[in-house]
């Protein structure tokens, strides 16, 4: 079979799949799941057609709660029903889901796993959502990438058909659910011949229909009600069979290997990790690390999580495993250890061998789990008493449960080109970056990979984008650490953000600004300058505003950076990028005219001549700092201990303590004031002879 | 101090102390929880004052789900907020609840813990519904019987004003929430002494108030929350001290021993059982009889399920212990085992001994736990590989879980009385035991316990009343297996019920029927007469319809069965019990008049003069089944196999099996067609003169 190869996210990939097996799709939107039913919605508007030939139908209810009612309803009606949800809409869906599996109804739930709102809100990636649901009696499936997701999405459905046991799918929100990445798409014809049709039509026949009338949802006595709650055992049994079964033949069409839980690492491995979702991934960089180094480890990645089958876990399991780190992400307060920790302590609880089984939560708030967390995680075990209950990621001065954090080692495959660019929210930065890695990998053989930080101004607000290329498949589920290349699409950040942390020696550093060469030298911050001069950084400029503006396209700087971009990486000849960028310039703004089409062409042949190279004075390798660089200002603690961190993008480094007597998440208010980011492109100037005091200035005034 | 004496429900109990430690109580009705509401709402309307002199403010929303945000918002308000929930209505409560604990707010949910909805729907207990809430950040306590209730629920308020940590207080609904037992009363002067006012003070020093604005419920991004989200461990740590302090406080005040967990049984146990609510009156029994044949047992009671504490545990558990079962009244489809169960493996698995843990599950849809199935929970243990993930109380024949059930072995307090009254809801049999119960409980020195098992049909359907009495505390809480007195208030149940089984032999009991003696001999089927003279049954028979008419009662013959009641168990003598009858009446019924108030009164007096005892004829002991007794009819499949023997009253005894191809709840229709009860006390016949052919001939005919 042709290999179909296509750049997506873990939510495009989701509702791909699950379209294949959707007659109806009942929905309600919650970030970050919002794009699977979105996109379901639009193709079904387009006419795609399912496994059945016919368009799923699709319904938004009143919230979450309606729903997962309608999944219930929909599938009592014979149609097989999926939904797309997260976070607090998973848990409205609590109380159908019981009813759900209790009626062994083949519905399927995908799942971009958030946190679920504690002391602050959260839209990020984490798996409290999914733990809140581990007892409701559906079968849980995690998939850790978006090609995972590609890959077990369709098992997900296929298994839930053939077993009559209810699944929920999921995958980490943000960090597999927006990341991009090359993929390997599966043809609905292997949906098609891997499909239980007979299965299918026993489901049909099931329905509630008024030509054949049964009787469900009885209310029961306790006379009747154990029994029969006892009578459906053996649909769970058969569960872990039909999903490896499933899992197997996959494996042979992808050439992807699957089973309930896979192991990677040494066959005589004495330390092993346990865990799920995209967290495997940065484990498995560092479990290949560690191997180079000699090191006897491994890991067990869990993809069926229930109904957890003892008979695949030890199928896999190392006998010579002596230590065991299991790695949940989420937290339960009270509990002897997380949900995940505990299973495995109970599963190895009547082994003749017992390993030591150490727990740690990682990624609370999609707290990004880099390689060097994970080394310190096996680290950990090389003591004679590990540290239980640790935490990783943060630094908890109050009641120190986190383990050190080991120096940033770079574990993604050689050859791997790693960039971090800064931009502005809603200055087209990160469109420019979908766009760059759609060009590189849809039209090469080489991997792509991109990531996007917003933070929760959105628009106006600062959005970094970290994106890898490679010859191999990126798994790196981790922000970019280790830069070839950083951009700066705003010159304001240069005196907010600790901009090249990370950036290697020799890499490269592209500032957009209006600064002449000359003016760099009074401009740049001594740090700037100093780690430009040590590190030997190639130093570029560009006013990317002047040449947007000269071609008519005001602010919107993005083809000017996205050229620079593919100029200075150098990931595809130069030549060839401009010509994608130019046919993407067609297919996207041609429906608006050749004017615009032009500026755009333009803009990037613009870019190309007004890049300039700067030669690094060798003076700035002393660079001293200025006073007015960092003025002392008398500020309440709350700003110049968590806002001002915070705001200069080092929220990540502030030790637990900081919050001691804040614990359930009061901030005090007023903070706005202290706020100022000098962002703005153009700033009015007051023109006293014309002013007339409307007091609209950077609204309005001309 | 003068103990208080009070006869009342586990809704009740919970409901007084409740009501002591709340400014808001913000609700929404919910079987089996509604009374502790609906309670609350009326003292208040009484007004009744809490601890802090005010009178609850209670709101009912239009929903658990607004009820849960209300609970939030009033907490954040500065007001002590309480809740009363169950099964689907807590399931409600989960989004809120992270965000309480996550705010740490010492909110108290009481929960008349209820099965969760699966493939039926069922009204009874179970723990369901608390275990799916374990994840959330609350504390959880669980408290086995009314008295506990009683010197629990006031922990629950206390911990959570001192710790900070909003708690969940629970026991079993139904079975704790609706029996009625006689209780030792806590002054609100003890809850005023234990209070911290200081905390309090703090708590409301720190809610939302515009006079000292601060922020809260902030959204944030990944640098911050993991942080703060650990911030608060210290909180959680404290819980298990605080909690043992104030049971000390409250076991001091009260002579009944609590600590988070308690052990009972043999210093030198070998053999324990583990378990939370009212199955662990049933294990203590068990504990009890065992110890007394010289065996080595014992049980730990869990009481404070979250945090769950290892110190606390392990101060109570005996070092001998080799094997332990836990047990688990819920269901958790495709886990590795039950959550209690998981817990206690966890907690094993570090320590130096571990003894064989085992898991069962017992008491699903409240599914009546009785001694005969503890007695099999031990004896599983003796074996040298305890069968284990059991059930209890069921024939599994599908997936062989089941452990074989041992004989009845009655082991409740010698002394005690046990009846069985058989009535039809709605002819007030309930309502007058539970007058019995409270008329034994407040006027004697007797301790007295009442069940009540209804069908779903309420009024109309059948209804057993389970009373016990006796000189010491009862604590079975099972319903009657073994009884002295049976009565039986509907002439048609003799025909349909086996009404006598675990009537103890020279037991009595008596039928109220038209019937003259003479009669009896025809109408009473073989296997009630053969039952009556080999046990040697004392008889008596009572047409109560007749007098209930000739006093001018109509068909409201539950104060003459009453009296008959009382006549016949000799709990207390029968002249204090007609003048307590009496007093009751002219409370009751005073308000309604002086005639209501005679015709109860001769109600009594005739009972005991129309009153007849049997002489059992010798021929009895060889009564023969007539053809006609068990008429042999062509009904389909279920009819036969499910409906007949539920319909009689002996749907526990069906096995699993019985539901092969219905595990998803489907039942047939047109069952009713099938049933006929005969329980009319007066069928209308069919005057063919007379007839206008209106066809509401039962409903309105003269």
């Amino acid at each position: 079979m042709v290999k179909k190869i296509k750049t997506m996210d873990g939510n495009e990939a989701a509702a791909y799949v699950s379209y294949a097996f959707t007659d109806v799709a009942a929905i309600y939107p919650i970030t970050p799941s919002s794009p699977m039913a979105e996109m379901v919605d639009l193709w079904s508007a387009q006419g795609k057609k399912n496994l059945f030939g016919q368009q799923v139908r699709v319904t938004e209810m009143q919230s979450e709660a309606g729903a997962s009612g309608t999944v219930h309803g929909s599938l009592q009606g014979g149609a097989l029903t999926t939904t797309y949800t997260a976070s607090q809409g998973l848990l409205l869906m609590i109380p159908n889901m019981y009813k759900i599996s209790g009626e062994f109804l083949p519905g399927v739930f995908h799942v971009s796993a958030r946190v679920v709102a504690t002391h602050a809100l959260s839209i990020f990636g984490e798996h409290s959502d999914v733990m809140a649901t581990r007892q409701t009696g559906f079968a849980i499936l995690a998939s850790s990438s978006v090609q995972e997701v590609m890959d077990l999405a369709g098992i997900a459905h296929l298994s839930a058909i053939k077993s009559r046991i209810p699944f929920l799918h999921f995958f980490d929100g943000f960090r597999t659910s927006h990341e991009i990445n090359k993929v390997e798409v599966i043809d609905y014809d292997v949906f098609d011949q891997l499909l239980d049709y007979e299965a299918v039509k026993e489901f049909r026949n099931r329905s509630l229909n008024p030509d054949r009338p049964v009787l469900r949802g009885t209310a029961q006595n306790p006379d009747l009600y154990f029994q029969q709650r006892e009578s459906g055992n053996r649909f769970y049994e058969k569960v872990p069979d039909i999903v490896a079964e499933y899992m197997k033949k996959i494996s042979e069409t992808t050439g992807r290997e699957y089973k309930p839980f896979t192991y990677h690492g040494a066959n005589d491995a004495e330390h092993i990790t346990v865990a799920m979702a995209s967290g495997c991934n940065v484990v498995e960089e560092v479990v290949d690390y560690l191997l180079n180094k000699g090191e006897k480890v491994g890991m067990i990645k869990v993809h069926l999580y229930r109904p957890f089958s003892a008979k695949y876990f030890f199928n896999v399991f190392p006998e010579t495993v002596k230590k065991i780190t299991v790695l949940d992400r989420t937290k339960e307060p009270g509990s002897l250890g997380e949900p995940l920790y505990e299973d495995v302590k109970t599963l190895f609880y009547d082994q003749e061998k017992q390993p030591v089984i150490i727990g740690g939560r990682y990624g609370l708030g999609q707290k990004d789990v880099r390689p060097s967390q994970i080394l310190s995680v096996f680290n950990n075990l090389k003591i004679d008493n590990p540290k239980n209950h640790f935490t990783i990621g943060i630094v908890d001065d109050l009641t120190d449960t986190s383990l050190p954090e080991e120096d940033i080692v770079d574990t993604s495959p050689a050859g791997t080109i790693s960039c971090r660019l800064w931009g502005l929210g809603s200055d087209g930065t990160v469109g420019a970056n979908k766009m760059a890695i759609k060009i590189i990998g849809d039209k090469t053989d080489l991997y792509a990979q991109g990531y996007f930080s917003y933070d929760s101004k959105k628009s106006g607000g600062t959005t970094i984008s970290h994106l890898r290329f490679g010859d191999k498949p990126i798994k790196s589920s981790y922000l970019v650490y280790d830069a070839d290349y950083v951009a700066c699409h705003n010159k304001s950040y240069v005196y907010h953000y600790d901009l090249l942390t990370g950036l290697k020696e020799n890499g490269t550093f592209v500032l957009n600004c209006p600064w002449s060469p000359e003016e760099l030298d009074e401009k740049l911050p001594a740090s700037i300058k100093r780690f430009i001069a040590d590190q030997n950084i190639d130093l570029y400029i560009i006013d990317a505003v002047s040449v947007a503006r000269e071609v008519g396209l005001n602010n919107r700087i993005n083809m000017v950076m996205q050229t620079v971009f593919f100029k200075l990486t150098d990931v595809i000849p130069v030549d060839d990028a401009v010509k994608y960028l130019k046919e993407f310039i067609d297919k996207t703004y041609g429906k608006k005219g050749q004017k615009i089409v032009d500026m755009n062409y333009q803009a990037v042949d613009k870019a190309l001549e007004k890049l300039v190279r700067i030669d690094v004075p060798e003076h700035w390798k002393n660079a001293e700092d200025k006073e007015e660089d960092y003025p002392v200002k008398d500020e309440p603690e709350f700003m110049t201990r968590i806002k001002r961190p915070a705001a200069r993008r080092e929220g990540d480094e502030l030790p637990v303590s900081v919050f001691k007597g804040m614990e359930d998440g009061t901030f005090p208010l007023g903070t706005t004031a202290y706020e100022k980011r000098g962002i703005a492109v153009m700033v009015p100037q007051w023109q006293t002879e014309n002013c007339i005091q409307c007091n609209q200035c950077s609204y309005i005034c001309p």
